[in-house]
């Protein structure tokens, strides 16, 4: 990619953006998108609707802009939660780490780079290939390596320094949140499964003998869990009868049911449905009742217990129960909204075991995901295109198609594959035996970031060069190697992924295309007032393994090619502001972990970090200075012992 | 090696073995030995001493053996404790595993090998190589090799089994041992470390206040860890001058003072001495009634906290104290007699800190250590040896001494270097933090299993064939077949190892050699009746990792050469019956951690399992028979899931 590709993207994209924030700051300020653009306002009843019309409507203003920076993050905390300020955070922790990096990167390192001439590039300054400007364009064996191997240990230094900060920051945000949250019933109780039941006696004896036998002093009281979902279907079923009952009832009951009845015949049918609901009302409610006498006897092997204290419900937590560990296992209970039901009645064995298949799901998923992947690869290359499609070459031939083609469609179509997955990474995650939604979340935050690392990450760099193989990981030798001739060739890329697929992310995240729609299409056909509208709550799994992504390119191409740093500092700024706007206004607060997505952001830094000391590694080592590349190896060492030392230190308070 | 020369050594190591036990049985009879074959009766004052003569002391009898076999398992744990009976459990599984793949080894595997022409030895029976009867000499792409990957996959399952059970087994002794142990003070005691003591405040205090606040309802007493070695030097010191001081006061008091007094003045000395002790003694005591003073000054900032139950103690132990998990570390207390006290003091950083150090000393010294592993394997090699010493050429031609140098020596000189490096083990582990000796030996134990798997079976394979190098272990797609190719070919040298390593061991074992001199020494020295007499505890570091590490020979040359399982089989044998009669004669409880130590063996068998699958893999490619090949993958596979669960199932009992 040459420079001048490079600005068109960057054009294209900043227009992009522009206009989707023009669009906005307009759009929000129409009443009916109100429910698109300030839904938890609205769900909290803060919302003044303007319906008089005034011209301001029409304008573009930034107010908006304003009232997101505004809020301290005492005041972020109290109204939208700990998750959200723990994910603000990592705006934070960015913007720090990749403005220091940006002052490296690009008054010390480009220079450098740019002055070499192992390329030998005689273009003009913007037909200049972006190689140019990074490492790859350093002399074999030059001195000037040196100066790259301090910025590594000295940038290291920094964001482990900040990552420790970060997580004792956090960590005494918890515990205040803590020592500061009312009492709430969930902290009481804990989940207790693999009940052994004894034949002759039922669940709710088994645990209330065992719990006052063992914890008499703290007991309180327990309710098993029941497989209800037949009953569940039940009410709902009488719910929607009930409601069409009174609907039904409601229009005969006007004037119009007297008035017309008899004459037409019209209305006859009304009664007469009127009374065949009535009929399967009763039928229901029967069967309502005979379901509830019948659900005492559909007990599962599980119970929450409740504690007279938290101090008591903690104890049961940390120590065994029973003498098998497979049975009377207990964890912290869920939030009441949070609990996820359907695995309830799965044995320790059976979760186990699906356990284990989600972990082989979920590697296949990760590791054949490349398929599309690859042909997406295909697509930056005009040439290959040209092969493929050969009616379409006068068009490609086009300068403005082609550098299109390079600089935006293949970060598309990726984008539109991988919207597929972090469904299916919830759906593999619920299989695997948690019992709350904010678990299932985490746990596919962790899978989403594996898989992203994997499939744009190393599928991109590796397939962009020579050898793409799941078998170089079977070669650790030889990894540092093909992954120093493999990334830095793939700078440009990434460089157009920033521009595309982040910034423009995060203008469709504020624009919140999908929803608009949806609100326009439902307010034409059902004239709007929709009773059921429900505000979204913000997707963890998908957004911080992005975000942790950004930060793994940014740390990783810091010193390779530093002249993606301005561009990924401009994603975390445009991120930084969106979020804040978007958490006050649009989503709603689903579950509170108080925090704990955090460590999964720690071990995503510090994986970027040792990602990085190996591609230095490689690199030093095939610019032909084995002595930099061997004096680099304490590097990663020292950075695991640190990020082991930051898991003895804050982990046991996550 | 061919059959001839493994005939001589067995013959030259049963001889041996024949030779000791009826030295055994002898020696063991007579009064003066009853310190070294019977200290633990000795101590605990049940042994009967029968100081008249007769002639049946002289003659060798096997009365010892009847009495070793006899008792219970019941009987065994009441005498000797649960660690010891777990001791055993090792053989009575080892036996079982051997038994049975014996069965399958010797009359199945073994023919079929023996059937095969692949290495086409047309010599002598006598004079075959041992190879003939491994499965390097089953023809490349035969059918039979479906056989040997049929014995894997049920050998895989029985040795599986086994271990379910006996990990199964050796729990409900644990819990047994549990509920049916007395309350003992250090069941209600934790220890708690690193304790925040303010600037104005005692530890003492600090503790007090502390577990008033939080355990009020269970909280006893405590007492806080202090400084104390230069008070019991100062104790020492004055226990041995007042020793001295008793002494020469019976001498002087005896009448013979009075009549020599004064006659030739050469007792006037003795009353000076004594004067001086008087004087020493006194100010002794004024130096240890300050350092008495001085010691409340000198606290560590950890604390020994009672409580009046042991759930009480489990709460404390199992529920994280301090906000910051560095602060308030609590562990359960060792027994009082296991303590090591010498870490106490240091900070969970710097414990945490030496504990990096020598797990980096471990891995040196165990990679290292083939240096002279690496030699002795030289040794092995004749022309090598003609090649070094050529003035020895005509000695090393005989036919005698070249079966000895092959069939004895190297292991000799290899047990020699391997006797150094428990100790040294023992010391890294004590620097890791422990806080009892029975953690220090379990760690010991577990970096010896290690140690001895790299150095004997690793170092040993890989440079008896082409290529030793760490660097193959970073290449792990190549590790089947290089292990393939180099493991089978010493099977001659683990075969010889096992006679000769093993036999001998397992009967000096008995003989107590080191134990018996020293007794000598110190009878025709000190005139024996030495009160200084201490009983010796089983060095379970030591002997657990070789008994392994046996066991992994076992497993690994099942399929690959069976003919060293009858010799296995053997030297458990063996083993079982001398240990048994070793742990009811000679050694003494040192402490007792409930077979904490099974973990270990089971993880080890796991490892060997898995080494024999990697082969077997390794193997049937080398054989071309790529299906068996892969169709065996699935073997150490569904092995690590097995041993997954059982760490599920059984570990945190342990």
């Amino acid at each position: 990619m040459i420079l001048s590709a490079l600005l068109t993207s960057v054009g294209i994209n900043f227009g992009l953006c522009f206009l989707l924030f023009t669009l906005y700051s307009i759009l929000r300020k129409q009443p009916g998108n109100i429910t698109v653009y300030a839904p938890r306002l609205v769900v909290e009843g803060k919302s003044q609707e303007r319906r008089h019309f005034n011209l301001e409507r029409l304008l573009p203003t930034a107010g908006w802009l304003r009232k997101a920076w505004e809020p301290s993050e005492e005041e972020l905390l109290s109204t939208v939660g700990l998750d959200a300020v723990v994910f603000m955070r990592i705006f934070i922790f960015s913007l720090r780490v990749f403005a220091f990096a940006g002052i490296i990167g690009i008054l010390i390192l480009l220079p450098i780079n740019y002055c070499g001439n192992q390329l030998s590039d005689d273009s003009d300054f913007t037909d200049k290939s972006l190689d140019s400007f990074s490492i790859s364009n350093v002399n074999d064996g030059s001195n000037r390596l040196w100066i790259h191997y301090f910025a590594a240990y000295v940038f290291t230094g920094i964001v482990c320094y900040l990552l420790y900060y970060e997580y004792a920051y956090i960590s005494s945000k918890r515990i205040d949140y803590f020592y500061s949250s009312k009492p709430e019933p969930h902290q009481f109780t804990i989940l207790v499964s693999d009940i052994p039941v004894p034949l002759e006696s039922t669940c709710s004896e088994t645990v209330e003998r065992f719990f006052m036998e063992y914890h008499s002093s703290t007991y309180l009281s327990h309710s098993v869990v029941r497989r209800s979902r037949k009953l569940e279907r039940l009410i709902d079923d009488a719910e929607k009868l009930y409601k069409r009952l009174t609907q039904l009832k409601k229009r005969n009951e006007t004037p119009q049911r007297f008035r017309c009845d008899g004459l037409l015949g019209l209305f006859r049918r009304n009664v007469d449905v009127q009374a065949r609901c009535e009929k399967e009302l009763e039928d229901l409610e029967d069967n309502v009742r005979t379901e509830q006498s019948a659900l005492a006897r559909k007990e599962d092997p599980a119970a929450f217990v409740s504690f007279k204290s938290r101090f008591g419900a903690a104890i049961p937590l940390h120590i065994q129960e029973g003498v098998n560990p497979t049975e009377w296992v207990t964890e912290q209970a869920p939030e009441p909204h949070d609990v996820y039901w359907p695995l309830f009645s799965a044995s320790f064995m059976k979760r186990w075991i699906s356990k284990q298949m989600v972990v082989v799901a979920c590697a296949a998923l990760t590791i054949l995901f490349f398929v599309p992947v690859a042909i997406t690869q295909g697509l930056t290359n005009l040439d290959q295109l040209e092969i493929w499609f050969p009616f379409l070459k006068s068009v490609l031939r086009l300068a403005v198609v082609s550098q299109v083609i390079t600089g935006y469609l293949p970060s598309l179509i990726l984008q539109l594959f991988l919207s597929f997955v972090p469904p299916i990474m919830v759906m593999l995650s619920s299989m695997q035996g948690h019992i709350s939604l904010s678990q299932i979340h985490k746990s596919a935050c962790t899978k989403m970031l594996w898989f992203t690392i994997w499939n744009i990450f190393f599928a991109n760099a590796l397939s962009g060069s020579v050898l793409y193989n799941v078998n170089i990981f079977l070669e650790p030798k030889k990894i540092p190697r093909i992954l120093a001739e493999a990334v830095p060739s793939q700078a440009s890329f990434f460089i157009a992924y920033v521009v595309t697929s982040g910034w423009t992310n995060m203008s469709s995240e504020l624009f919140q295309l999908n929803r608009l729609m949806s609100n326009c299409i439902s307010r034409t056909f059902t004239g709007g007032a929709d009773d059921e509208f429900e505000a979204p709550s913000i997707p963890y799994h998908s957004e911080i393994p992005r975000i942790a992504f950004f930060c793994l390119l940014g740390v990783t191409y810091f010193f390779l090619a530093p002249l993606i740093l301005p561009f990924i500092l401009v994603y975390f700024c445009l991120g930084y502001i969106i979020f804040r706007n978007q958490l006050l206004n649009v989503y709603v607060r689903k579950y509170e972990t108080g925090g704990k997505f955090w460590p999964i952001v720690q071990d995503s830094t510090i994986f970027s970090l040792v990602l990085m000391h190996i591609i230095a590694i490689g690199i030093f080592g095939l610019k032909k200075r084995p002595l930099i590349a061997i004096l680099t190896v304490p590097l990663p060492v020292l950075t695991l012992l640190f990020s082991e030392h930051c898991r003895k230190r804050f982990l046991p308070i996550f």
